[in-house]
């Protein structure tokens, strides 16, 4: 097929290419460059550095998945933060939730935050709810200023590179710890089993220094090196496996589902001696 | 990163690269193009008219995955069929399987079975194995003249055009069903949730009616499209999530596991939607 293809290296020698039928937005922001392109396969696609961020058509299984297992494994999500996650979907799956009364994102970009509202009302549509307020700012930042102030905190970030790196660093999972009420839980993205091994261990292992609770979640990314995609989880107290998922509320969602709040947790031998 | 990049397009608009270090094989077959290449990411790589096939790196995730869900579902799976698999991956995970007597392969291409014992020797090892036999001959062939012989049959094919599109019908299923024992067992790789939403909808339509028990597996292959992959099993009497999972054998799996084996069970909505 001839045109106009995006490519991304997702990884040394592997990249994934995407027919573009569109350019929609381009901009260099203080932070990174913001694309949002119209794609052929996955509608479209949040770009930043050039690097896959989302996409209208895959979105769902990342935001859902960064976001329910934390809120349901929590008896009483009322106050949610969000770092980064400036597209809105992960917001958006927040302020679904029946016991959440106030979600909070923090981004450093508002030109994500622009672009979104713009070209992806799909998944910047979370903004407009009454719950959500969003800051401008350093999430580490404001992290490190918060204290035992709330019940779920979500790092939806980019890769460890940049500006993100210090959202993957043992410091800031203490400042989170800090950040959060005394049974609060933090759930962040962690990249790939198959290509970011050592990155999950340590954090794995950082968590677990830090937090009681510690555990991984897998889910499918189409768009993201691999499919196979990780979130970290750590809890001051309470146990994802140990959720009645009966009480769980049927929210809509087409990857995570009561069935799936289990599931998830099931590590292949590959992944879980990274965890041990 | 410059040089020698293999390209296959995935799907309309979708495409994955990877990086070759050297193309060790290439020949046209009476059936195909058979290529294996040494890639920079994923070691070394079968392509079938330039489709990934399999790769030295993740082959252990397909090859456990189409295997011993179904061979632990079954309490005695003595003789086991496996249509295609020419890569000898699959029979390689059979023949582990302590309870197996007898595992045979039928690949209708003998110059994939020749390609891959001399370059992809970590799959191919499993033809050496006494229980195993090779036949060279046309698998759809083969089961409408087997009756009632077979404990496990595994179709371990390529993707649903030209030769294989067979391997995808009713009338094969039908087949099937007839070649294996009255509580026999079979499994399918039946490709993507993501991009062959119909394609698996009408598999699993046409298995229901053939066999009492239908269910999908999945797991996670990252060099196929959108990474998240099924398996159709069809069973004549036995449920694979009824099994004691503490009676499954370790056979030093990477993906598969005893608790494996029950969560791959669990379908996400936009999955379980495909075969309600």
């Amino acid at each position: 097929m001839i045109g106009v293809w995006f490519s991304e290296l997702q990884q040394p020698g592997l990249a994934i290419s995407c027919l573009v039928k569109e350019v929609l937005h381009h901009e260099k922001s203080e932070y990174q460059d913001i694309k949002v392109v119209d794609t052929e396969r996955f509608g479209r696609m949040l770009l930043l550095d050039d690097v896959i961020q989302t996409t209208v058509k895959d979105e769902f299984v990342y935001h859902e998945m960064i976001s329910m297992v934390a809120l349901n494994t929590h008896p009483n999500p009322e106050n949610v933060l969000v770092i980064g996650g400036g597209d809105g979907g992960t917001i958006r799956e927040i302020v679904k939730h029946p016991k959440v009364k106030k979600a909070t994102l923090v981004e450093i970009d508002e030109g994500v935050v622009k672009a979104s509202k713009k070209y992806l009302p799909e998944l910047a549509c979370g903004f407009d709810d009454p719950k959500a307020e969003v800051i401008i700012d350093d999430g580490i930042k404001f992290v490190k200023e918060s204290t035992a102030q709330f019940d779920v905190i979500l790092i939806d970030s980019t890769d460890p590179v940049g500006a993100a790196e210090g959202l993957f660093s043992a410091n800031f999972y203490k400042s989170v710890h800090n950040a959060l009420k005394e049974d609060g839980i933090f759930a962040a993205q962690t990249e790939s089993p198959f290509f970011n091994r050592d990155l999950i261990k340590r954090i794995n292992k950082d968590v677990r220094e830090i937090f009681p609770v510690c555990r991984l979640i897998l889910a499918n990314v189409p768009t993201y090196p691999g499919g196979l995609w990780t979130f970290t989880m750590g809890s001051k107290k309470y146990l994802p496996e140990e959720v009645d998922i009966e009480n769980i509320p049927d929210l809509n969602t087409r990857y995570y589902s009561k069935e799936i709040h289990k599931s998830c947790l099931v590590l292949p031998p590959f992944v879980k001696e990274l965890v041990e």
